[in-house]
């Protein structure tokens, strides 16, 4: 096959849009598709600064990498969640990326945060690892990126996350996140970071390939806790269904943000109230993040004594 | 493992209920399903006609045999679709079926109705056979029940085939089709009988293991022309995640019920016409059904010139 530019050899063929591209073009191809998505859902501009949250993985050094190119104003963020040899490889990778290009990367250590880091999370409370992993991410994202002054939180989810979320909460109909899940979401609240992300329509077969043909070097292992999360599960039957009928994911997610959203929109509202012990904005009277420190501090407390 | 209920020895396994039950409690647990569903979703009432809309496979036989045991008034109704050695072969174990029960059936051969069998109007037109079999299938369900005096039309659709339909609406956000979808649909207009699907909570699996305990003979070939059905692809999907989640089928039909459908059913309304060809509603001026018609008539027209 041949690249649908340049006509030269083609190493990266999409299947639901039925192209392929050489190398360079990909990038290019690829480098546009971000820059248009931000453009069409009005996630930000060049006047904004944006805080890009960054694992080590492909897709979000990818993400970082392009938002750099496109000249955008970025710091990263990595949280060292410290998960053994995962975490130190991930902090490595992340580290070296910022170095090389010479930007700025903000890390939170979550042992270093009282105790945060994820397996003493789990081990001292009664959450799994992937539920107390979410609400200290979430905390750090939007936290850091308020205090320090960045006006936009950008992660990497690609349309794979995005569909595979998608399919679990439509497994269950959870009305509330239905209404809430969107590729962009506003800062409703002074104490709250406008999110968004600029990957949501490329695959994780193309953010791979990206990353691939940039020469990025990202850390290829997944967490070892996810072995066997559901949102795999979701993938797989969105991969299969996909491979069936190309374009099955896309039409899924943009379909959702067209007709499907403002269905739930409609039916669901949610009032922000102000988290009594950290002030940030949460939907109860004390967040989820302080109800987990909460937990962690009384485990320790009963093992002191 | 033994019979939840009597202690003897299991013969049907039902992982999502974590229960097992032998062959005697496992039929008297599926009439007692069907007579709740029935009661509970308000479909009908022993003061109704029910007209049974019989393939000559597991689940309409099933169907049909659980209603008569429930002492409900029905008849069946079968439509030869024409479809070479299939059709016979469902055509000859409905009709004995109704013979060995002694109770009335109603047959509507396609290919005596102007030329509609399946393979037929395929060829003359340019559907695919399982639209054409679709429209003409619901055409005839309707006229049938509605002409015969029926007030209630019964289908023995599975809990896997309303996930795989509910899936399948999901993923390309189909609003209308969405607010539409419901095991019980009323008659909301006089010459629209209410269509209502009592087989609903109960999967793929426990039909046929009710079907093959209670000694009914059924068709086991699938249509020839649905081999590489879209439908299909579904069912394997969340015959997946259903492994991995036992329960998933049933929570995500439920929760569609409870929670889904009236989100679509707020944003999307349907005004319903007469046909001007037929008389029977339809959402344009001249219906599915006729048009189909036309379509045949017009290719044979042409072929005879």
């Amino acid at each position: 096959m041949k690249c649908v530019k340049c006509r030269d050899k083609a190493v990266v063929h999409i299947r639901r849009h039925n192209s392929a591209f050489c190398s360079v073009c990909f990038q290019q191809y690829f480098t546009n598709q971000v820059a248009r998505t931000i453009k069409e859902d009005r996630m930000f501009t060049h006047d904004d600064r944006v805080l890009v949250a960054v694992s080590g993985g492909k897709d979000s050094l990818a993400l970082w990498d392009v938002l750099l190119n496109l000249g955008y104003d970025t710091a990263g963020l990595h949280i060292h969640q410290g998960i053994f040899a995962y975490s130190a490889a991930s902090f490595e990778k992340t580290t070296r990326f910022a170095e090389g290009r010479g930007v700025k990367l903000i890390t939170i250590d979550l042992a270093a945060e009282g105790d945060l880091d994820i397996p003493g999370v789990a081990s001292s409370t009664r959450r799994t690892q992937c539920s107390a992993c979410g609400v200290i991410k979430r905390h750090y994202f939007n936290k850091v990126a308020v205090e320090g002054g960045f006006t936009i939180l950008a992660t990497g989810h690609n349309l794979d996350d995005e569909a595979a979320r998608l399919l679990g909460n439509v497994l269950r109909w959870q009305s509330a996140y239905l209404a809430a899940q969107s590729p962009v979401l506003e800062a409703t609240h002074p104490r709250l970071a406008k999110k968004v992300k600029p990957l949501y329509r490329l695959s994780e077969y193309e953010t791979a390939a990206y990353a691939f043909l940039r020469g990025i070097d990202y850390i290829v292992e997944e967490c070892p806790f996810s072995h066997d999360a559901i949102q795999l599960h979701y993938k797989e039957a969105l991969n299969q269904l996909e491979h069936r009928s190309p374009g099955t994911k896309q039409s899924f997610v943009q379909g959702f943000m067209r007709e499907g959203r403002k269905a739930f929109a409609a039916t669901t509202s949610v009032q922000l109230k102000v988290c009594s012990s950290c002030g940030y904005p949460t939907t109860g009277d004390v967040c989820g993040f302080c109800r987990l420190q909460q937990e962690v501090h009384k485990a320790k407390a009963g093992a002191r004594k």
